[in-house]
């Protein structure tokens, strides 16, 4: 009970960690980057006023006007009447930017105008990727048994063999995941964005949770959003959660890739198995210079797992 | 060397298949998106006209044409002059997007417009994502011994205990990737590209390493670029190496989590062991059931290393 203890103290620690970790990134991207989008809102309004003042809109003032218009448009900042009443860089937003750099979704949809920021979206990434990875993966451990583990298992005390249980299980899963993460959520998208078909939700849902991210379609964007706030708060959970079930998608195919000997089959790295890490040599003593050794010295048997280390030395 | 043999086969097969992936995706993407890309421009130049022969411009009417510009902007389709002359979707460029698409980059500088182009793009990346981690994995694997174990090997010989040795080694490792795979290429970055400080180099180096992909920086975008395909082409083949390296990194720091007992303490998988696989257990006689029951009986001993699995069955 002591390590079960310890386990959802450490699990809540990280996720703890996270949403703080997410807040002080809204904080300094939001305190960074929000005076340089008011200063380009205002020159882009004044630049907007002198080419309406214009007795004649020659072909070279349109191009430079477009320029202008076209460049801020690229950092977010819309020349449209009524999309210049939001700012990109508000809480709640930037912790939406913040948690699609380090869930490495990445949209663009709003990027650091300024050095600062930029270099500060580096610093905040290089702990954050892997600290989300840290988070996800603890999550995905956690979510394993409930999930994989102990359906598998009852799938096999009904009577099917091991490898037929673990593809029922997967398809099954599959299914859940689609219904739960794609469609329900497309539905949803459709629904609330305007100008979302149900293809677009499903465009979107995938495009987010593969981490690609292209950012043509961000929700909470459009003009005189209600409750924009919380909705791009819902999103953000909308995202770690479907993560996080990517995450599990993936490790339990590889489960049963290693089960049906695919893995072996293309000479790849096999799934951690965790539950049989007990009856593993612990790698502190193992020590890599006995490794090396080991692997310079032993013949390749043709019934052992060979692997691309093993074969250089052989 | 049967295994050598069959090993290389398999991993050029990989690469050869990938190229091949993506040229047939260019293709695919070309001639899907190009037709709707060029339908897009004529009408933009049509509006654009139509605005400039208006005898006065009222704000309304801006209204109207910016937000037609600005639609067309976000697929990528420039209203300004000297922008218009090349596709977003010739093969080069089509290439770089099917790239950016299994990678899960995903910059977003050109998106799909129409809902065959969209639908392809899920399908796509459905396939193209699984199969890139997989080839990047198996190269990553080839090239584990040259640049992880080997060197670690040569630090022991020369009298370091295997601890420091790892930490040494990764740390000259990340000193050799950051020259090579961040300040070398923004150099270049900050030469080629016109309005690229070096800081946008660095800043693109790390944003597309990482998979966020913004697309506020996106290499061969500006008018006038010589050789545009070519160096599409190259950008593409830093992109795949970065990764892979990226990739490498990662395993190397996860191999010396484990070793310094961090994986254990945080209660995280440890990193595959493809040097340990030969004394392993083949997964398949194991089989799931066995596991379970084993996991359900077994009482939690406190040296054994703890999984979120066991502790729930415990």
């Amino acid at each position: 009970m002591h390590f079960v203890g310890r386990s959802w103290l450490l699990l809540t620690g990280f996720i703890l960690f996270y949403v703080i970790y997410l807040l002080f990134g809204a904080l300094v991207f939001s305190s960074i980057e929000r005076p340089m989008e008011d200063r380009m809102r205002t020159e882009l309004e004044v630049l907007k006023q002198e080419f309406l003042n214009l007795s004649c809109v020659s072909d070279a003032a349109l191009e430079r006007f477009l320029l202008k218009v076209l460049a801020a448009n690229k950092y977010g900042v819309s020349v449209l009447r009524n999309a210049s009443t939001t700012s990109n860089w508000d809480l709640a937003s930037s912790m939406f930017f913040a948690n699609t750099l380090v869930t490495t979704v990445g949209y663009g949809h709003t990027t650091p105008l300024s050095d600062t920021g930029k270099s500060f979206s580096i610093l905040y990434a290089l702990i954050g990727v892997p600290f989300t990875m840290l988070v996800l993966t603890a999550c995905v451990q956690r979510i394993m048994f409930p999930l994989v583990l102990a359906p598998v298992g009852l799938l096999q005390r009904s009577g099917l063999e091991p490898r037929p249980a673990t593809i029922v299980h997967f398809l099954l899963l599959l299914i859940l995941v689609v219904m739960c993460f794609f469609v329900a959520p497309a539905a949803v998208f459709s629904t609330v964005e305007l100008s979302w078909s149900f293809l677009d939700g499903i465009y979107f849902c995938f495009i987010s949770l593969c981490t690609i991210g292209l950012g043509d379609f961000v929700p909470g964007t459009q003009p005189n959003q209600q409750y924009r706030s919380l909705y791009q708060v819902a999103v953000m959970v909308y995202l770690f959660v479907g993560l996080m079930v990517m995450f599990l998608l993936l490790r339990t195919f590889h489960k049963m890739a290693d089960l049906h000997g695919l893995t072996t089959f293309l000479q790849l790295p096999r799934c951690e198995e965790s539950d049989l890490e007990e009856d593993r040599e612990p790698m502190v003593e193992v020590g890599h210079k006995d490794l090396t050794e080991k692997e310079a010295t032993k013949p390749l048997e043709p019934g052992s797992q060979p692997s691309y280390n093993t074969m250089n030395t052989g």
